[in-house]
């Protein structure tokens, strides 16, 4: 696991570094749309999507040198969601990455303009991307569809729309970890297939799998985990009576569960002869974190 | 004035066509997003900016008919606009176009989602024209860039910025013109220019200009305006301090100077060889418009 976390630093190092410059870079006024953009931005986390990008890039031949912007486009688009998101008519979060949320440090006016130009962004970023060649408009258009209505909004939608639900079971949590987690896990190992033209199916149901492990071990550790360590407040999920694995299949057998999404994940590596072995730990990463 | 709203209604006919075949076909689940959003996007309006997109391509030799994508993209991102702007902690607007704001009728947590998904949708439509050739592509990156952190959302940004502000003057009132309204109001007549070839400058320095004087008179018609006829809440700017040219200006002042726009706004039109008939006879009708 020490290989696992240097090389997951590596990536999250090459990302900071684009994103630094960006983030220098930026103008836009007035300049509390800057700074707010910047904050959340740069506030930290894992760079967990980023590093899903570079590393499927790097296993099948690609450059993530060269792919930077698409990383840059992602994580605005990651980062948009969760300020939207910490707003009090979502899922009202005052803390976010052990920091005030957006929301709480700029207003909630100030917060949705710098979600909304954090997607605005990501999307231009992507037109750009778009005019190096055909793939890379593929691949640009597969990230933003994976963000849309028919993507991680739909599960956000969706999870709001099954709080306290009687009715609600695992088909409609399969709804929400597939579009409002999965889509946006998906998304980066998807366009490395895209560019790299190699196992774009594979990709696919990987991610996919990935996120649900994800999403299982988020709502668990919402029950189990520590605030302090996990930079957010906990038991928000049973509070506000979200549709979560806890809650569909009771904690021992969602732990079970998520041992069981791990053991798929890692089939669904198998048959790749790319060397894979960061994409491998990161499965046993995910399952174990406690944070 | 006769021709001239029968040519409007004929545009607004060609994209409600589109329009509503988009949103017949929209099946996006759970079902409240994709009502939410076609709640907002067939809510009437003038279709202002698709008119301005498929007039300017008919005088410049350009085919509407093959850009319908393009104006839905527009009117997704302007729908989506309104709907983030209606919201509690924006301009708090109960109603829009004489029915019930998006957040009033969906809740909020609702409209915020309707509102990201719209502008998403705007995105991927975008992404698709950009595969047709190089020139749209750059009429698309055109019409996104016009939306984001250096367009409509800095002006956004500054009208929340400026509200009960002393010092802010003309300088910022300009500011906020040229690019909450002014960029969407510029961008399809600069799309038609990019898909046409023809006219790009021209069509920079009159969008600009138009917006100033669409934005001149929706302030003057807030303080004269009947609320009945313009279908939302009148006297609002005041009640709320916002920086208007009625509070720079004072209301006489301001008349005069919405007059020398729109004679600035038919100056600018002089040069173009092409038949712009449309384009002139929009300034007399945003000057004198009652609603």
């Amino acid at each position: 696991m020490k290989d696992f976390l240097s090389r997951l630093d590596g990536y999250a190092e090459q990302f900071e570094r684009i994103l630094g410059k960006y983030c220098a870079e930026m103008d836009y006024r007035p300049s509390v749309l800057a700074e707010s953009m910047r904050y959340s931005l740069q506030g930290g986390g894992k760079r967990l999507r980023p590093a899903l990008f570079f590393s499927a890039l790097e296993a099948f031949g690609g450059s993530p040198e060269s792919e930077g912007m698409l990383a840059l486009a992602l994580e605005c688009i990651h980062t948009y969601s969760l300020i939207h998101d910490d707003l009090p008519a979502m899922d009202n979060d005052d803390f976010r990455r052990g920091r005030p949320s957006n929301h709480k440090k700029f207003g909630e006016a100030n917060a949705i303009l710098a979600g909304d130009a954090l997607l605005n962004e990501a999307c231009s970023i992507a037109l750009s991307e778009s005019g190096k060649d055909e793939n890379h408009r593929l691949a640009a258009k597969w990230l933003i569809d994976a963000a849309g209505a028919a993507g991680m909004i739909a599960g956000q939608s969706a999870d709001i729309l099954y709080e306290h639900s009687a009715e609600a079971g695992e088909s409609e949590l399969h709804f929400i970890y597939d579009n409002k987690t999965g889509k946006l896990i998906t998304a980066p190992l998807v366009m490395a297939a895209i560019l790299t033209g190699k196992h774009f199916a594979e990709m696919c149901a990987f991610g996919t799998e990935l996120g649900r492990l994800f999403q299982m071990t988020d709502d668990i550790l919402d029950v189990k985990g520590e605030s302090k360590e996990l930079g957010k407040t906990i038991g928000k999920d049973s509070a506000e009576d979200k549709l979560t694995c806890v809650k569909v299949y009771g904690l021992k057998s969602a732990e079970v569960r998520a041992d069981l999404s791990a053991e798929r994940c890692e089939a669904l590596l198998e048959g790749i002869p790319e060397d894979v072995s960061f994409l491998q730990q990161l499965v046993r990463y995910v399952r174990t974190r406690t944070y």
